[in-house]
């Protein structure tokens, strides 16, 4: 394959992209002494695409974004910690609306070409001001290299900052992706919101990029849980400058554009996988595998009715192959198959053959897999030919303490 | 109304009901040192309803009483806990059919009269001849007064027997209803199994118990969550002797029928709340309502999503009024809904009006209502007539604790 896979630690370094310059600032918007507001600034103009929340109940700059979509360019972005700006209204419009017209008039773009992300308190009033009073400060300081101070900005009760980026060749031009995200974090009263940024100078139609995003994020982002609770400020902005000069993308199934598609589509999976990696109390990551489906849709739905499973996860967490937990949730999942041609593997051990237990299993086994930091649940159906993969992680005594005690 | 609401505690008796008897012992199916089998004998045949798992996956005993419930009549229920009797096939079902014909041979009675329960450890070998060996002793042990012990024999790791009675009269007759019931335990590896029992000496049709008994349980153990986990083994049977000598109950809508059903359903709902009570870890007893939806239907639905968000359940041990949780499972329960029009009660304080924070409330409301240890959670959709109320506890430390470390 024609790319570069990369994973990232804190101290290694992601090359600018054409046409991104970074600057963060801390306004003092819940946090203290620390970065809580980040600017991109894109120029020229990108081409974006965007994945939301599917929660009835969306916060103002959700609604913000989802309307400036539809005209297809973005020349800056801006996202803040500690404050979701959500179910304020009409405040919480107000100061979406009050920001973005600032910027606009600072930057000397049109309004309708700037994005807005929030995380943080719902319910809280926005504090505008100290947002606005920033501006200026984040004008001045952009630079194309700061893509770590972009991802703690972020932040919430994160406990790492999540980054990563491929460079890729498209014929003869070099492109580069890089993304940033943030998740599993919580603070009074919010639940676990994601947010997540995907930057790249490949040159691409706003069309063609929705599509490969949204394929990106069925096999990434949507096929994650930590607790099955979803946010009212979830977000997936990608931006794509063209200044690589590759021959413009239009046609997302063309043969050509697959190594940026596997390329988009990596770049999202680690990055969810970072965020599962930091869900809140997670002490085990789970991969859990449907295979012989008669459709994705349904081997998805069984892998998430065993991702979700409070009794599967505390199994996990206690190092227990408590294999009846998972038969139990492959059961109630509501996906029609056969006990007769179930076969479940616990890591590369048969734990289940034709719906009972495998001959020849021990639980020894099933405890040498369970005792893991990584889990592998794989469950054949022999029904047909789809598959899915989905992750989460264990629910650990950690997950009750951080979502119950800390006002305590 | 024409009938007595009794709550139980332990020590209080339930009445001989015409037609039952009951008799327990210790086979050492798992435990030592306590009963583990429970017989209760029907002389003469009784009429019987049932309600079973949805589990795709089920249990040898609920296969044989799915089966045999359409000859509408029982003589004898056997109940063990310690082992499910799943998910060993064929020695599963073997088992059930050996115990049965073993059962009918003592009892005689036909064998197609014999409706057996277990609840226990998913997968293992079952010790048939270990039950086999007491069925003389509980046969000479038959007796009309053993209610406690009966509900003491089938409980898994419950912390306290569940049983209640009402009495009431139809006409000229009393009728007795009793019921015994055992909810969230943990035996490796098994989940929470319910299992519940009803006996009454009405007279009555198998159709039209049935049909009564269904609409009873779609307001009690249907609407019940612990922690969203689906039994391989959760049955309920209702079984009938007609001994009171009422007018033949065939028509579960006609007016006289009114106590009965009224009695029936309360008798559901005060196991199903008993259960919830003693549910892994729980320490505050929640009620959720939704009012004003367009079908109960969907009132269920959005309370359950807000009864299984493990946010919710947190937040509630914690004591936090974190309303931004319930707005968000509210949002993504799938019901569609106008955050204009909607309104939150947290007990008799209200949090929310038309989507926002309501006016006036204070945080210390808040806190003062999520301290109590029973919460009441309405939500006001104001779309339409339709309501439905769900039960469930909070997710606690304990709860983790239970199911993850048990084997350590």
């Amino acid at each position: 394959m024609n790319y570069t896979p990369t994973t990232l630690l804190p101290n290694q370094e992601i090359p600018p992209i054409a046409g991104f310059r970074l600057s963060t600032v801390g306004a003092g918007i819940k946090y203290q002494n620390r970065q809580d507001l980040l600017l991109v600034h894109m120029e020229p103009a990108a081409v974006c695409a965007g994945v939301f929340t599917r929660n009835t109940i969306t916060a103002a700059p959700v609604k913000l974004c989802r309307t400036r979509l539809k005209g297809g360019k973005a020349s800056a972005l801006l996202v803040n910690s500690g404050n979701a700006n959500a179910c304020h209204e009409p405040q919480s419009t107000q100061a979406a609306l009050e920001i973005s017209a600032e910027l606009a008039k600072q930057l000397h773009i049109p309004q309708e070409e700037i994005f807005l992300a929030s995380t943080g308190v719902i319910g809280a009033e926005f504090p505008t001001q100290r947002v606005v009073s920033q501006l200026p400060t984040l004008q001045k300081n952009l630079s194309p290299h700061l893509w770590w101070d972009g991802a703690q900005a972020i932040m919430t009760t994160d406990t790492v900052p999540k980054a990563a980026f491929r460079k890729i060749r498209l014929g003869n031009h070099e492109v580069t992706l890089a993304g940033i995200a943030k998740g599993a974090g919580m603070i009074h009263p919010d639940m676990a919101t994601l947010l997540a940024f995907v930057f790249t100078d490949a040159n691409i139609t706003p069309s063609a990029l929705q599509t490969l995003l949204e394929r990106a994020t069925a096999q990434s982002f949507n096929s994650i849980t930590i607790d099955g609770d979803t946010s009212t400020n979830d977000t997936l902005l990608a931006f794509a400058s063209g200044l690589a000069g590759n021959p413009l993308i239009n046609d997302p199934d063309f043969p050509e554009v697959w190594p940026f598609a596997v390329a988009l589509h990596e770049l999202c999976r680690e990055l969810a996988h970072a965020i599962v990696r930091d869900g809140e109390g997670a002490t085990k990551f789970m991969t859990i595998t449907v295979e012989g489906a008669k459709q994705w849709q349904e081997a998805k739905q069984m892998a998430m009715s065993v991702a979700k499973s409070s009794l599967v996860k505390t199994a996990c967490f206690g190092c227990d192959p408590n294999w009846g937990r998972i038969l139990a949730a492959i059961g109630y999942s509501g996906v029609p198959f056969s006990p007769e041609t179930l076969t479940i593997y616990l890591g590369e051990t048969k734990i289940i053959e034709n719906g009972q237990m495998a001959a020849g299993y021990t639980e020894e086994q099933g405890q040498i897999v369970m005792q893991r930091p990584q889990i592998t649940i794989r469950i054949e159906l022999g029904i047909g030919t789809a598959t899915h993969t989905v992750w989460t992680c264990d629910l650990s005594s950690e997950y009750v303490s951080i979502n119950a005690d800390y006002r305590t």
